[in-house]
């Protein structure tokens, strides 16, 4: 999973039936330090994320699609399963 | 996901039978400023996308085979899943 | 997927039981005007194809396996699943 | 599989209701000799590690939600699945 | 899929269950000349491969978890599928 950054939202009318009322979100990916890491991607969203908050990201189509669930499948390669609060880290990680 | 556009269209005679009646899509990656991210790659069509269109690509088997979806499993691992309308950016992302 | 050219073909004599009467190609990736993308790997056959084909490739372990299909699941990560006929292009793409 | 040291644990008050209970570790993948092989990213604990172990980490969704397993699938694309005690190598590899 | 080098086997004492009795072998990619491609990753044998052994190594979750089989799903991204004896090029191919 990533760290990343819900950096904005994308609108799209025809779509994938299974999309219909839920949220596609442009997330960078950060390093530990909140700089960039890499070029913004697009995941679903499953926790109810917005434009500002910093979240934990799965790229991996099964586990996207696990995130998001149920009812129909929704055909995904990546979605926002959580808000990070903290990170710990082992003295002289940065 | 990624944002594309679709750049070509790729003619297959011979093929996988589940690929039939099915368009093969050559979507080039884009930026959020619109210029190219890498290089183009193919995508089966699972919205009837055309060339021009600038479309939601998923990278990963599941979830466009889930995309494309019955009667057979198609053997893909990119798929075009919805059109792009507009995107809402954090002020200061580009 | 893929554009690719075959170059070449492995022989295993030891290997998965699903893997027996199938052909592992040795495919080189291509850019659109045929120059080589990356470096080759290795796809099993679904299609027939031989030293020389120019392909189509799945680069996905869910998709490959539904390519080449029953009787046994096969472990594989990529698989040749169709013949590349003709590309149509936007006027400017190259 | 990558070779990791745990290097963090993060804290995530609100996410996927499967993650209740389970750690997310930040971990390093490391080359043989130690040293650090790219950037730090984030798996699920599948075997009760902690900051400082050396781990086998899995790389892929289905592997990772298998790893973590019943009662609910995780929408994970990494787990943490074994502990590192010994590597034999080839002699002259390093 | 991949051709590569055996050059080590990995000791892991506490380990998801299912790994119980399997090899984890380090394995060096190679480039078709025989010299190295990229670094050495870690693969679940499935074929009784040692070191020194020259093989065909399958990257993907779905895939390896398919070639090492029952009884117990077992959580990896990589398996060693089959032994290498001879590789046939195209003219010009190397």
């Amino acid at each position: 999973m990533l760290i990343a950054r819900v950096v904005g939202e994308l609108t799209a009318t025809r779509k994938h039936p299974s999309h219909e009322g839920r949220k596609l979100l442009l997330v960078q990916p950060l390093n530990l330090d909140g700089t960039d890491r890499g070029v913004a991607v697009l995941a679903m969203d499953a926790v109810d994320a917005g434009i500002g908050d910093r979240v934990l990201v799965a790229t991996d189509g099964f586990a996207a699609i696990t995130a998001v669930g149920a009812p129909a499948l929704s055909p995904i390669d990546m979605a926002v399963i959580g808000f990070i609060d903290q990170i710990d880290l082992l003295p002289g990680v940065s």
